[in-house]
């Protein structure tokens, strides 16, 4: 059977775990470290497929419940999966939709489909059997009930490069005996996923991730990480909770891959700060995916090296009404090459779509610089200076 | 004193009075006849200055009404004026703040500019009186009061190429005896206009234009035209109410062109469909600025060449939602050459920014297109076939 991934690892850091390495898919490669920019309803959002090219970004994300619910897969299949549907000819990935079903239990991810700031508390649109996950539609209220196999069905006819397995998100409030039994059964969905695909033809060219869960708990991390990276998976993904403190999930990612087989590629799921990002490398994780960074430059918070400000300026702030300098004096972007803080700071404050776009334009321009410079350090064998150089310890 | 504007007719069209024409300014030059995208707070929504760069617009308009209430006059003065402001070094028009001044009386202008799409009935909030007219912020209630000489000094401040007279916009509803009176105020205005901004250093590098009103009143517009024509203007524009329907707008302005003085260029203002172009264009029109082409792309509403259909292709209906071909098969912009209908359905029906983005660059690089092939077909002689063809008549 034809391999649907390739991954080489292309260099150590003798300091850390980081590695710089190159995936080969059938729509072309990338290289990683990676971010992953998220492009939820197959646009991030503001941008087009020509804006990230002209980035350099060469792998997005994809939010399979928002586009199973809106168009649906098969309206997207009918148009050459995602890549034909968004214009997007390079690599593509797509999450289980897990996330997104579970998340809506507590009605927030509702209230985001909806636009809605802040909604009504809301009942629980969620019921988990060993079978599946029975789910409301926000949109329309519409019944659903994914099973581990439908969930990879969908990926399926979404059409990405990389699918992830379907499993359960538990989530920081959930207590060890839950958590325990969740990631018992999110390793059973993981078998079931990995049988359904491989009994596929799709399974030759569409590459299978599985999720290593267990929450904040050492022995089910570790127990999660050794029977996802025991299957057959293309490569596996760290997801659920990472604690609440930068310092747990630290923690959390040490115990997970030392478990996982050094050859195959590690995605951490749903990570996005700097320092997430530099720590993360320096724990051995090839990738990240975030909403963060997009969301943040919507919200007028732009992104920088500013290690003492959380590498963070709030644009909105009163005093960037008259201020003529680029967001990032140091940043090439479209954003700071020909646009000041002041107007940025006026567009975002009005509500322009144009500020959205121009300050997505230069979070993401920031984030994919600082990953090219982190696989440059780590193969110049530099990685340790910079690492804490941009961390502002150095 | 030097010319703040240049203004040459290069080429007349034998069937009708079409003409072809360039213009100078201390940004830069365009040629006529043009749309003007209108950049209402100092950016077409969804685009930044690169993208009007990219569509070869040559020219942008901007609402002097909705920069003096946010980020002011002087905010824009202190960061270089609008050419610094929004990063474009290309020609900028500014409108004198009248008609959304007036079309505040009704309400709508408060309920766009808060976001709103239908607000609760409001009082005016609108005073006339000789020396100027008072109104309230609709952001935040605050009382301004503009009169002729501060509409112009605070387009002095914005810095714009080209500037409008301070007008009274009158509305079909108003009767024969109230657009009389109007409009004598407005031509006392338009001298006191003329006398502030001519006694400014600013007339060194700005042009002034007069607004010729009077309604559908024949000899009102006539007289108008006459009187604002005979002015020592930089240009003239026509404003106010055309009339409901295109036949009586045509013949406001077959009214009013052969007044005023052939040698000076003539601004249609707030006129954006297509066959209003080309009919525009072939009663001498020189320029014209619209809105609606890029509030209908946000909308959904594509444009195209297609008359049967009012040149518009309603891309929020459901039968696009799997159309795999481009908006406009002979159209060659971004939107066209990466994207499909169907895409740009889902991002429009999902309320999405960058569908916003994709159909207002088509939309505006189809009216761009049509200008050249105006100003292509005048030049060559063609002008009467093509008019034709454009319109469906042919």
């Amino acid at each position: 059977m034809p391999q649907p991934l390739r991954f080489q690892v292309l260099a150590h850091d003798p300091s850390s775990s980081a590695r710089v390495g190159r995936v080969e898919t059938p729509h072309g490669a990338f290289a990683t470290p990676a971010f992953v920019p998220v492009a939820t309803r197959a646009a991030v959002r503001a941008l087009a497929a020509s804006d990230l090219r002209t980035l350099d970004a060469e792998v997005v994300l994809c939010n399979t419940y928002h586009l199973f619910l809106r168009p649906g897969a098969e309206t997207i299949a009918a148009l050459g999966g995602l890549h034909g549907f968004m214009g997007w000819a390079a690599p593509i990935i797509t999450d289980s939709g897990g996330y997104q079903v579970f998340s809506l239990g507590a009605g927030q991810e509702a209230d985001e489909l909806k636009g809605r700031r802040r909604g009504p508390a809301q009942p629980s649109l969620v019921r988990i059997t060993e079978e599946g996950v029975e789910f409301r539609s926000p949109l329309d209220g519409a019944r659903h009930f994914f099973t581990p196999e439908q969930a990879i069905a969908v990926q399926h006819q979404l059409g990405a490069d990389i699918l992830l397995a379907f499993d359960e998100c538990t989530a920081y409030h959930h207590d060890y005996a839950y958590t325990r039994a969740s990631v018992q059964r999110t390793h059973r969905w993981a078998e079931r996923c990995l049988a359904y695909h491989r009994a596929s033809p799709h399974a030759e060219r569409q590459a299978l991730f599985g999720i290593v869960q267990g929450g904040v708990h050492r022995d089910l991390r570790e127990q999660s990480a050794a029977f996802i990276g025991g299957l057959p998976f293309d490569g596996l993904a760290i997801g659920g909770s990472l604690g609440r403190t930068k310092q747990e999930w630290f923690q959390v990612v040490e115990w997970v891959i030392p478990q996982l087989p050094a050859e195959r590629p590690r995605h951490l799921l749903g990570v996005g700060d700097v320092d997430d990002l530099v720590e993360g490398i320096a724990r051995g994780v090839d990738w990240f995916d975030c909403a963060l960074p997009t969301r943040l430059a919507r919200h007028g918070t732009l992104l920088g090296p500013w290690p003492a400000e959380r590498w963070r300026l709030h644009l909105t702030r009163g005093e960037f009404a008259r201020d003529a300098s680029p967001v990032d004096p140091t940043c090439d972007c479209l954003t700071c090459r020909e646009h000041t803080r002041a107007y940025l700071h006026y567009l975002l404050r009005s509500g322009e779509a144009t500020g959205w776009r121009l300050a997505t334009i230069h979070n993401l321009a920031f984030l994919l610089r600082l990953m090219r410079a982190a696989r440059e350090c780590i193969v110049a064998g530099r990685f340790a200076a910079w690492r804490a150089a941009v961390l502002g310890v150095g």
